[in-house]
C-alpha cells in the first residue's frame, strides 16, 4: 500500500470546496526560504531565549500536585475550567467588558479563525481582508471557497473612506457585499501599522450599516513598545458584530498552540457545539497554571523589552544602511516592519541573491491574494538577536544596490 | 456588552449548515447527570491512576534538555518531527504497511473524524453508520448537514449482509448511496464488540462495489484482553478506500489530545492543507519524547492488565447479581459492554432511580441518530476501581427489579 497512491481513482470523493481549491499551496510550503548561514528576518518567530523552558516543566510539576488524576483525564480539572475565566479577566484589562460566556478557547489563533469560516461562511460569500494580510488568514478564506477582496491600507490601518466607497458601490450596483472583514488592527502583519481609534469606530459602523461581521485578530497586541493602546474594536461593539481571535503563542510560546475567541454568547455557543469533544486539557490547565501569580505578567513585560530591543536596533540599521529611495513602517509594537524597495526591486526575485548575501525575508507578494507588494519585504525582528539584525540589514543594503544599480550609482 | 447577548438579530450571518443544525444539543451537554454519589460506570474515562504523571514531568524535563528552544518554537523540533514516524512504526507492528506520507497528526480522534468529515462530506451527503454508535460522531456528521443512516448490529459487529441488502435496494431504486461508511471495528463504542475479519473483507468489496469511504475508527485496539487481533480494515485495504483514525486518549492520556489519521498520500495531503498551521508542538515533542524507550509499551501492558481486571469483574458481578432476563455483550477488549435489560424497562427513564441506587450509566437510546436503544444501557468499566463496579452493578441489578415487577417475581 506504501509503494504508490491507491487513491488517484478518488478524488471525486472529495468535499466540493476542497477539489476546487485543492491545487492552492500548502501553508508552509514557503519555509523551505528557511536557509540556516542566513539571518532570519522572514519568519515571525519568537526569539529563542524568549521561551519559558523552566517555567512550564515547574507548572507542569505544580498542576499535578494540585489536581492529580483530573489534569489529564477528560475535561481536565479546576485549571482548565479556569482558563476562560483568566482570558476573560486579561479582556477586561484591556477594555473588553466581557464573562466567559462570550469566551471560546481553541487550539490557537489558526484554530480560532478557522472556527469562525466553520460557523458563519458559506462558498460563495465574499470576505474583506486587508491588502496585505495575515497569509495564514487568506489560506483559511480560501479553504471555504469564498470570495476574497483587498482593501488597501496606509499608515493608519486600513484605509476606511476606501473601504465606504467599495461598500457604497457595491451596494449601488448590487454586487455581493461582505459576510465578514478578516483585520489586525494592531502591529499589522505584515505592515506592522496600527488602525487608529476613529477608524475603529467607523469600521464597526459600516459593519452595521452593511450587515457584516468583524473579525479582529490581536495576536500582538500586548507586545506595545512606545504607544497607548487603540480601545480593541471588541471593546466598542454595540452590536455584536465584531468577533476578536487571540493566542498566548506570542506571549508564552507557538508550542502551546492555545488561542480563543470572545464573541456574543450565540455565537460562542456554536464554537462550542462544533469544536466540542476536542480540549487539549493538560495543556489548557498547564496554561492556567503558568498564569497564575502574575508569571504571564512578569513575561510579558520582558518580552516586551526584548522585542523593543529588536525593532529600536533594526530602524536604526535601517537608517544607517539602506540606500535612500528605501522607506519602511515605523511599528510601535508587534514583530514586523514593511519595506518598500527603490523602483526597479523585485523582492521576490531579489530573494535568492539576498539569501546568498546572509539575510532572508518574506516578499510582499506573499501576503496579497491577488497581485501586490512585489517591491516590498516583510522584515521581522521578533526572531534574531539585536546584532545578527544589524547584519542582516547590512545584507539586504548590499542586495538592495545589487539590484537597483541607479541606487548605487546614487549612493 | 456582557449583560445580554447583543447578537439576536445576527443569525443570518452564520453558515448555512450552521443555521440548519444550531438546535441540535451540544455534545456533551448530558454530562449533567454525572453524580458524585454514584458509581461512575457512565463515561469511557481511563480509571485514575493510569495517567503518567510524573513520566510526563520527566518526558517535559528531557524534551527541553534536547531540544532547548526548538520545544516551543514553531513547528517544534525533532521530537515533534519525529512523531509521524513513531505512529507509523506503531502502525507497521499492527499489520500496516504506511510511510509518514499516509500520515497526519490531528489534535485527537474527534479533531481527526472531523478532518475527514470536512475533506469528503458535502451538504447532503449520505453517511452510514453503525446503529448504535459513538455519539460524538453522531455529532460530528451533524454539523456537516448529512444524511445519517444506521445498520444493523449483531455480537459479530455490523451487519455485513444487510448493508449488502440496503445498498442493492438503494441502487435499483436510485436512492442515495453512502459517500462514507463509519466504523468502530475493535470493542466498538458502545456495544463492546468486534467485527469478524470475513466481514472486514466483505466491507471493503462493498466500498469499492458502491463506490463510497469507510473510516475506521480504533481507539481501544491496543486494549486487548484475551483474543487476536483481527487485521486493521486499512491492512486489508487495496484501493485507498479505507481511512484509519486513532489517538493516544486511552493509551497514554486523553488530556493530551493528540490523534492521528492514517490515508493514501492524495489525501493526506488535503488534512495537511485543512490544518496547517495549528499544530502543537509542544505536546507532540513530548508524547514523542514519552513514546521512547518503550514507555509507551510497557503502559500498554499495564494499562491491559488494569482494564481486564475490570472488565471480569463486571462481567461476573452481573452474571452473579443481574436478573436472570438481562443480557449483555462479552467485550473482548476496549472499555464497554452494552446490556438489555428485560422487557419493560426504558433505561432512560430508569437512570434517575439508578443514580439514586448508586450507579449511573449511559442510555442506549443516546447512542442511535434514529429511535433505538430503550431497553439497552452502556456500561463502561474503564474508570471505576473493581470494588466500585460490583457495588455498582448491585445497585442496577436493584433498580432493574424495581423497574420490571415480574422479573422482581420471579427472581
Amino acid at each position: 500500500m506504501s509503494d504508490r497512491d491507491q487513491s488517484d481513482g478518488l478524488d471525486h470523493l472529495f468535499a466540493e470546496t476542497v477539489r476546487e481549491t485543492m491545487d492552492s499551496s500548502v501553508y508552509g510550503a514557503w519555509r523551505d526560504i528557511r536557509d540556516p548561514e542566513a539571518v532570519p528576518l522572514s519568519f515571525g518567530f519568537p526569539y529563542p531565549d524568549s521561551f519559558p523552558n523552566e517555567e512550564l516543566v515547574s507548572a507542569a510539576e505544580s498542576l499535578f500536585d494540585a489536581e492529580g488524576d483530573r489534569a489529564l483525564q477528560y475535561g481536565g480539572g479546576e485549571y482548565a475550567d479556569a482558563l476562560p475565566e483568566v482570558i476573560a479577566d486579561r479582556a477586561r484589562d484591556r477594555g473588553i467588558d466581557c464573562g466567559t460566556e462570550e469566551i471560546h478557547v481553541t487550539n490557537g489563533a489558526t484554530n480560532a479563525i478557522d472556527t469562525v469560516c466553520q460557523t458563519v461562511l458559506d462558498p460563495g460569500d465574499t470576505v474583506f481582508v486587508e491588502a496585505p494580510t495575515f497569509m495564514g488568514a487568506l489560506r483559511l478564506f480560501r479553504n471555504y471557497g469564498v470570495d476574497i477582496e483587498g482593501v488597501d491600507m496606509d499608515e493608519a490601518g486600513l484605509d476606511i473612506e476606501a473601504l465606504a466607497a467599495d461598500l457604497a458601490a457595491r451596494e449601488m450596483a448590487g454586487e455581493p457585499l461582505p459576510k465578514l472583514l478578516y483585520t489586525i488592527p494592531n502591529f499589522h502583519n505584515p505592515t506592522g501599522v496600527t488602525l487608529s481609534a476613529e477608524r475603529r469606530e467607523r469600521l464597526l459602523e459600516l459593519a452595521v450599516r452593511y450587515d457584516f461581521l468583524v473579525l479582529e485578530d490581536d495576536p500582538y497586541g500586548q507586545l506595545r513598545y512606545n504607544c497607548a493602546e487603540p480601545p480593541p474594536l471588541r471593546s466598542l461593539d454595540e452590536t455584536g458584530r465584531a468577533i476578536r481571535v487571540n493566542t498566548f503563542s506570542k506571549t508564552i510560546a507557538p508550542g502551546v498552540r492555545t488561542g480563543w475567541i470572545i464573541a456574543e454568547p450565540s455565537f460562542v455557543e456554536q464554537f462550542d457545539r462544533i469544536n466540542a469533544g476536542g480540549e487539549p486539557s493538560f495543556t489548557r490547565g498547564l496554561i492556567a497554571r503558568y498564569a497564575e501569580d502574575g508569571r504571564l505578567d512578569r513575561a510579558i513585560e520582558e518580552l516586551t523589552a526584548g522585542y523593543r530591543e529588536r525593532r529600536d536596533r533594526m530602524m536604526e540599521s535601517l537608517d544607517e544602511r539602506m540606500p535612500p529611495e528605501t522607506t519602511w513602517s515605523e511599528p510601535d509594537g508587534g514583530f514586523f516592519l514593511w519595506v518598500e524597495f527603490p523602483e526597479g526591486v523585485d523582492a521576490e526575485e531579489m530573494l535568492p541573491d539576498a539569501i546568498d548575501e546572509g539575510v532572508a525575508y518574506l516578499p510582499g507578494s506573499f501576503f496579497y491574494h491577488e497581485d501586490g507588494g512585489t517591491r516590498n519585504a516583510r522584515l521581522s525582528f521578533s526572531h534574531a538577536s539585536p546584532d545578527s539584525i544589524d547584519e542582516g540589514i547590512a545584507a539586504l543594503a548590499t542586495a538592495v544596490r545589487a539590484e537597483a544599480p541607479t541606487v548605487e550609482a546614487d549612493d
